[in-house]
């Protein structure tokens, strides 16, 4: 189970009534939080997420409005005598950009380890994909993979003659030597299981390679910066797209929701809007700050 | 006249219920502001107050809760196609932090001239002075004596035989020659009047030099980082005041009135510990996001 929050739905520049785009996912108690422009921070208070629980920081790209938060953020979470590293992952030019950022927090009692344009990331329980976007600075789409565990089925277990003493470690992964066997964890679970997908698109242009890249995604995360149709040539102007582009990706996609984000701040209720993306997307929704999403395993 | 409006009252960091302590002063059509941390841009669009007339930007020290809001300000300024440059005063060592600030900004319409240190500016209307504080970092202090114009007399300008073509541009200060006799603005002039000055002390422990650096200000301007009188540990461990060490400046400084701000954030209601001010300096008003105040010349 995966907890989404966007902490702010605005693009461009921060508003009184809309913090900028950013979000975190919460799972297995870890927090990723991806973007940080100004008043994120303050953002997360609202919501009453903590700082503490942050692991990793992915940043789409280094414009103003996604990263203009971090130094602030940076500097609550050292005031709060955390140790333990943060790593921040961000597209081409970010480690040169957070150099400059953090000219005006020398002391933090925690490392930052940056990476700077992976393409693939993996640990345990999550596989990190990006993809390049194509906006005015170099950007990253990404793409969580949060992974589910077999299940465990004590009749295989048994079928396969495994001592009780030994389920628990096998379960967990671990490999056994017993009486001259060799006990594996696949003895006692079962097929691999589909996990949750959950990618963020912001911001650019419909890019060839996003339907491939969000393909099948339990949530698709979409900017939306313009929401009428006849707003087109500013999206192309500045890079955006409209809620009818965004729709159209999720639909090439075969994502199971999309959720708009990123509104001009010239869009005052974006859920007037919504149409034009149903009309070609049907399970779309507009984005407000403080939204959260559970999305839970599908089988 | 002169306005003065309390962009936020907080110290330390971002809080949901209360910007970081900032503020522009009115006048004239230009505005100065001082400070700027994270929020500062959305505040004033709160108390709707234009970016356009921001001729200065004074920092007091280059922690972050006094400047983090400078690179989202800056670049929401250059997005509304500014080309007159702003000045950016500071202390030792702001330079090098500002130039990393602005490695995210490569490319404003308009310059930033920045002033590192400096302790006297002049201009028309206008004369800038600073004093070094007692802080954990290098700190300003800042008064600003906004300058009044004599009263134009025509009973004088008579008295003294000037022809009233000339009234005009004597008034405005010009030298003039006519028929062999030099004409200057003394002769239609009255007595220089006192203009107004506001003084701005934050953040630092009591220094011996800020009575007389304050002295008989219309306005001083003050933090009042802790209100209880039982903080003072806190206050001389973390360099800043309480209200009655504030107020205590005022009382020596022999100023008209004092407005506290930059309130820690574990003051919920500063207004509670009003009376810690009041016990020594009657005139003090506690500070609140968005308060403005008009100073009108005393004479």
């Amino acid at each position: 189970m995966i907890d989404i929050t966007l902490l702010g739905t605005g693009g461009g520049m921060p508003m009184p009534n809309r913090f900028l785009s950013s979000m975190t996912i919460n799972y297995q108690g870890e927090k990723l939080l991806i973007d940080c422009g100004e008043g994120t921070q303050v953002a997360m208070r609202m919501v009453k997420t903590g700082f503490k629980a942050i692991s990793t920081i992915c940043i789409t790209h280094v414009h103003g409005d996604h990263i203009f938060g971090l130094p602030g953020l940076l500097s609550t979470i050292g005031n709060s005598n955390r140790t333990e590293p943060i790593t921040i992952i961000g597209p081409k030019g970010i480690w040169k950009v957070l150099e400059g950022l953090l000219v005006s927090l020398p002391y933090l009692p925690y490392e930052i380890n940056i990476l700077e344009a992976p393409t693939y990331l993996k640990s345990d329980n999550l596989e990190i994909r990006t993809t390049e976007l194509d906006h005015s600075a170099p950007c990253l789409g990404y793409s969580f993979y949060f992974k589910r565990a077999p299940k465990f089925m004590p009749e295989k277990a048994e079928a396969n003659n495994i001592p009780k003493l030994f389920w628990n470690k096998l379960q967990k992964g671990e490999v056994i030597e017993h009486k001259g066997r060799i006990l594996t964890p696949d003895m006692v679970l079962g097929q691999d299981r589909r996990g949750i997908k959950i990618c963020i698109i912001t911001d650019t242009r419909p890019v060839d390679t996003i339907p491939e890249f969000i393909s099948d995604s339990d949530l698709f995360i979409c900017e939306g910066t313009y929401g009428s149709n006849e707003d087109i040539e500013k999206a192309i102007k500045n890079k955006h797209m409209t809620f009818q582009e965004a729709s159209e990706l999720a639909k090439k996609g075969h994502v199971k929701e999309l959720l708009l984000t990123h509104f001009s701040p010239a869009i005052e209720d974006p859920e007037l809007c919504l149409q034009n993306a149903t009309n070609i997307f049907g399970n779309t929704v507009i984005g407000y700050d403080g939204l959260t999403k559970t999305i839970s395993y599908s089988e």
